[in-house]
């Protein structure tokens, strides 16, 4: 690392909170008072599933670019039909969605944050909107320097217009900014883009066992967990 | 009050931090040790003179919008001429104009904000850029949740946009959101725009007995610093 890091970008989903947990319990919570028992993680898993698909759709041009809670609640009317689930109302529906703002934290996430910005400046480079990142924010005690990601870029991860619009705002060379993801293929797309690389091992991501355990391309820093790469940078 | 509030915008030159001492403190650490001897709050004073008609550009539309930073830069190159100051490197040059990212906060903003965070989401809607916002808040302990303004508005207050836009961000109605500042031209533009005010007083702003005492229009809730805001929005 020739320039030393002035800041770091993280993924959320996955990377910061657990997404999987966090949605079979939401959607449970709202459901099983109507009636309804579903296998609640494989909800989640399928919601999930429609994620990269319809940011792709975006990606590639064919949809404008919107924000994530708007993609959510396309890809929640498609599950709810799968999973034999019909006639809600428009307020279980929009509760249902804003789920999504409701994810909790791994636990080392915000002790690991905390210690973080000691050093560097920290912001969530995600694909979710500003409104979602705030309220995953003062649920969990993120205490983010700023919001960036998909909706100041107009465009979605893994798109460099994305990871570059973060390193913009801040003012900042990609070389003095790392992303830090769960996920290989997201610090793929920012090293092309010139970004430094931090990954973060999540093994149980999609369920036990289901998560990457170490990096699939060559990084800059490699942690077990946040207070782990906290100590990894010297923070 | 009908609609409950949810989220607090603040202006931030003047409400929050003291622009003038700040800058007259910045400016002379740089310059003295060249030489220089100036009236160093004139030049405060002057630089920020210039700061209204070069967004005015940009709000009107001759001029296309471009960050704070960049229009503080070339109104500095108008003020050292001014002032007889000329050959200055460009390490001094950015170093100068770095110095509005090292305003001082008054001193009751951190413990205000501190306070407001725990009922509303709190945020900065000024004129300044994100990186800007980002360093102000870094110095100062201010605890945003996100950091909205201009930037993300591709405009200047108090242009609608730059209102509307930070409601739609955080997805709220502007009747659940308030802008607070000490600036009653502000606070009338955020009306106009739906939004609930809150003005603070900062008669010293522009020197001694220089600055806003109380509103000059009807507000929602008037106070003499932010920590009497707090206690009056119930936070």
């Amino acid at each position: 690392m020739a320039q030393a890091v002035r800041a770091l970008f993280f993924d959320v989903f996955g990377t910061l909170v657990d997404w999987r947990t966090s949605i079979a319990r939401e959607t449970r919570a709202i459901l099983a008072p109507l009636g309804y028992f579903l296998d609640w993680f494989a909800f989640a898993d399928a919601w999930r599933s429609e994620y990269q698909p319809a940011m792709e759709e975006v990606r590639s041009g064919r949809f404008p670019f919107c924000r994530l809670d708007v993609l959510h609640r396309r890809n929640l009317e498609r599950i709810l039909e799968r999973f034999n689930v019909g006639g809600l109302s428009e307020s279980i529906l929009a509760e249902l969605n804003l789920g999504w703002h409701r994810l909790d934290g791994w636990p080392d996430s915000a002790p690991g944050l905390a210690r973080l910005k000691r050093k560097f400046i920290i912001a969530p480079v995600s694909n979710g909107n500003i409104s979602l990142m705030v309220d995953l924010a003062r649920r969990n005690g993120f205490p983010w320097d700023a919001i960036l990601g998909s909706e100041i870029a107009g465009d979605f991860k893994p798109k460099p217009r994305v990871y570059l619009a973060a390193c913009e705002a801040l003012d900042l060379a990609p070389s003095a900014c790392m992303m830090v993801a769960a996920h290989s293929n997201d610090l793929s797309a920012a090293a092309t883009c010139g970004l430094k690389t931090g990954h973060v091992a999540r093994p149980h991501e999609y369920g036990p066992g289901r998560g990457e355990k170490s990096p699939k391309l060559e990084v800059n820093a490699a942690a077990g967990n946040l207070e782990d790469l906290a100590a990894k940078l010297g923070a």
